[in-house]
C-alpha cells in the first residue's frame, strides 16, 4: 500500500471492474464501487466472493478484507473522497467521456481518473474535463484482473507525466507490473497484438483449416507455452542460434514480403459466427464455467510463482 | 515406442535436427543423422549433450541413451534401413524437393518421410518422388524441439491419409501433441499465429510506440500467461460472462472493421533492424545463452507438469 492513497473508487461493476475492486480489496485498501444499476450491488459482491479464495492463495496484505466495500449509487458521493478512481463504464466513447468529465467536476483536483479503456485513447477520453485534465489517463488491465499483472499506462495530450509516475507507483503498490506505453495508438499494446492473432484465427476458421479448438491448441501446445516465459521478440532471439536476432533477420527477413496473413479481418457473417461460437462452446461442453474460472485462477499462481523462480522479474523480460 | 518403429534418420543437422535427434534418442530409439558437413558430427553431438540433463528431468524412456546415436555422411546409406525419417534441411524449396527425392529413391517403400519446414506446402515437396509420394508430408516442430509438444502434421495432394495417421501415432509415442492440418496453407496454422503478433509487433517497435523490451513485457505480464493455458477462442469465450463468445462477438464483431492492426507488413529497412537487434542484445546484456537455453528448459519441463495438473490433456485446449 503506497501511505497516500487508502481509498479508492472503482466506477462500474462489470467483470472488470470487479476485478479491480477484488484486487485492491486484497492489497489492504478501502473500496467505494459505484454502478447506476442497483442489482450491481449483489452481482458485485458474489463475484469478490468467488475470487477471494484465489486472493488468499496469492496472498493478501495487511488489513485486507472483503469488508472494506461500500457500494454507492450516487456517482458525485461516490468519487468525492476518493484518493485513486478506476473508471470501466462500458466501452462506448461518448459514454466515458461524459462520465469521465463528471468525475473530473466531483473529484479532489489532484486524484487521479484512470480508465480501463481497451480502445479509446486518453486524449479524447479527457477531452470534456474542466476541471483537472492532467489526472486523466489510461490504466487498462487483463481479465482476471485480480491475478494478471500487466496494466498499460497511457497518458492523453494533456496528461501531466508526474501523474503517470504515481500511477506507477500505485499499480506497483498493488503487486501489479505497469507498462507505460510511450505513445498513444488504438488498442494501447498488448490489444493490438492480441488482435493481429484473433484475426489471422477467424481467417483460419473461417476457411476451415482448423477449428477453434484446434488453434487453440496450436497455441497452447506450442508458441504459447514459450510466450509465457518470452515475448515474441526474445523467442526470436534465442530461435536465431549463437547470432540471435542478426541471424534471423536475415534469414526471416525476406519472408516478410510473401503473402502469408491475411491482409484485412475476415467478414464477421453469420456463418463465420456460428462456426466461433459453437466452437467455443463444444471445447466448454460439461465444463462448469465457475470450475474453470477457479482452475484457471489456481495455475496463473503458480506460473507466476513459476516465473519468479526461473526468470526473476529484475531481468529479460522486461524491467516492469 | 511403436513396435514397428526402432529406428530413425534424421537428415540435417541445426537446431531443429539436433533438437529431434535429442528427443527421438530420449523416447528410446536408435538415430542415425545425416549431414553433408562433416564438421556437423561434434556440434550435434555437444548439443544433445547439452540438452541431455532436461530429458533426463523429463524422464527418460526405457534404453534411451545418448550413445544410440550414429552419423552418417553418405544419404543413401543413412536412409536405407530408416523406420522412420525425419528431414531438417535448410529452407529452401529447390533443396528440399531434391533432397525429399533422393530421399525417396533410397528409403524402404513404406518408410515416412516428414518434413519440418515452417512455410512450404507438402505438395510441392513430394512433387519430384517418383517412388511413393504417398508417405511424404509436413510434421514441422517448435523450438526446444525436445521439450515443446506440438507437432503440425500436413498431408500434401499425394499424402495417403493412413500415412497420416501412422505418424500421429509415431509422434504420439515420442511424448508430443500431433495436430492434423485440415488443408495445406502456407506457414501452417501456429506460425501463421506468430506472423501475425511478428508484423504487427514490428509496426509497434518502428513507430517508436513501445522497445522490444517492452513489446516482450506486454505479452510475458498479460496475454501470455493465458495463452499457455488457453488459446485466442478459449481466452475470449472466458472474457464474455456466461454467455461466453456469443456475448464477446456481439461486443466486439464490430470493432473487426476498425483500422486497428496495421494491415501490411512494415518494410525491414536498415534502421528497423538495427532497432530490433540491439534491442534484443540490450535484453540479454550479460546473460549466458547457454544458461538462459537451461532456464527456459527448466521453465518448460515445470511448465507442463503444472499445466497436466490444472488443465488435464483430454479437456478443453484441444484433444491432442
Amino acid at each position: 500500500m503506497t501511505t497516500q492513497i487508502k481509498h479508492i473508487t472503482v466506477v462500474g461493476t462489470g467483470v472488470i471492474g470487479n476485478g479491480w475492486i477484488t484486487r485492491f480489496l486484497a492489497n489492504g485498501y478501502r473500496v467505494t464501487a459505484f454502478d447506476v444499476d442497483p442489482a450491481a450491488e449483489g452481482r458485485m459482491r458474489e463475484a469478490v466472493k468467488n475470487a477471494w479464495p484465489a486472493m488468499e492463495r496469492a496472498g493478501l496484505e495487511e488489513g485486507a478484507s472483503i469488508d472494506n466495500l461500500y457500494f454507492e449509487q450516487d456517482l458525485e458521493v461516490a468519487v468525492r473522497n476518493a484518493d485513486f478512481i478506476q473508471e470501466n463504464v462500458p466501452e462506448r466513447e461518448a459514454l466515458k467521456r461524459s462520465v469521465i468529465a463528471e468525475i473530473d467536476q466531483s473529484a479532489k483536483k489532484e486524484t487521479i481518473i484512470a480508465s480501463s479503456t481497451s480502445g479509446i485513447l486518453p486524449s479524447t477520453l479527457q477531452a470534456d474535463c474542466t476541471e483537472n485534465p492532467e489526472r486523466v489517463m489510461v490504466a487498462h488491465p487483463f481479465n482476471p484482473v485480480y491475478l494478471m499483472p500487466l496494466v498499460e499506462l497511457v497518458g492523453g495530450n494533456a496528461t501531466n507525466p508526474a501523474f503517470i509516475d504515481k500511477a506507477k507507483e500505485f499499480y506497483r503498490a498493488c503487486n501489479m507490473k505497469p507498462l507505460v506505453i510511450r505513445q498513444e495508438i488504438e488498442g494501447h499494446v498488448a490489444d493490438r497484438l492480441m488482435e493481429a492473432i484473433w484475426r489471422e484465427a477467424l481467417h483460419i476458421v473461417n476457411d476451415g483449416v482448423a477449428t477453434t479448438e484446434e488453434v487453440d491448441a496450436s497455441i497452447v501446445y506450442g508458441p504459447g507455452l514459450r510466450w509465457a516465459l518470452m515475448g515474441p521478440f526474445l523467442t526470436l532471439h534465442m530461435g536465431g542460434g549463437k547470432q540471435g536476432m542478426r541471424h534471423l533477420l536475415e534469414q526471416f527477413g525476406p519472408a516478410l514480403k510473401l503473402p502469408w496473413t491475411k491482409l484485412v479481418a475476415p467478414e464477421l457473417t453469420d456463418e463465420l459466427a456460428e462456426k466461433v461460437i459453437s466452437g467455443c462452446e463444444q471445447q466448454t461442453a460439461g465444463v462448469n464455467m465457475d470450475d474453470l474460472e477457479t482452475r484457471r485462477d489456481q495455475f496463473l499462481i503458480e506460473l507466476q510463482e513459476l516465473l519468479e523462480k526461473y526468470w526473476p522479474a529484475a531481468s529479460l523480460t522486461g524491467k516492469l
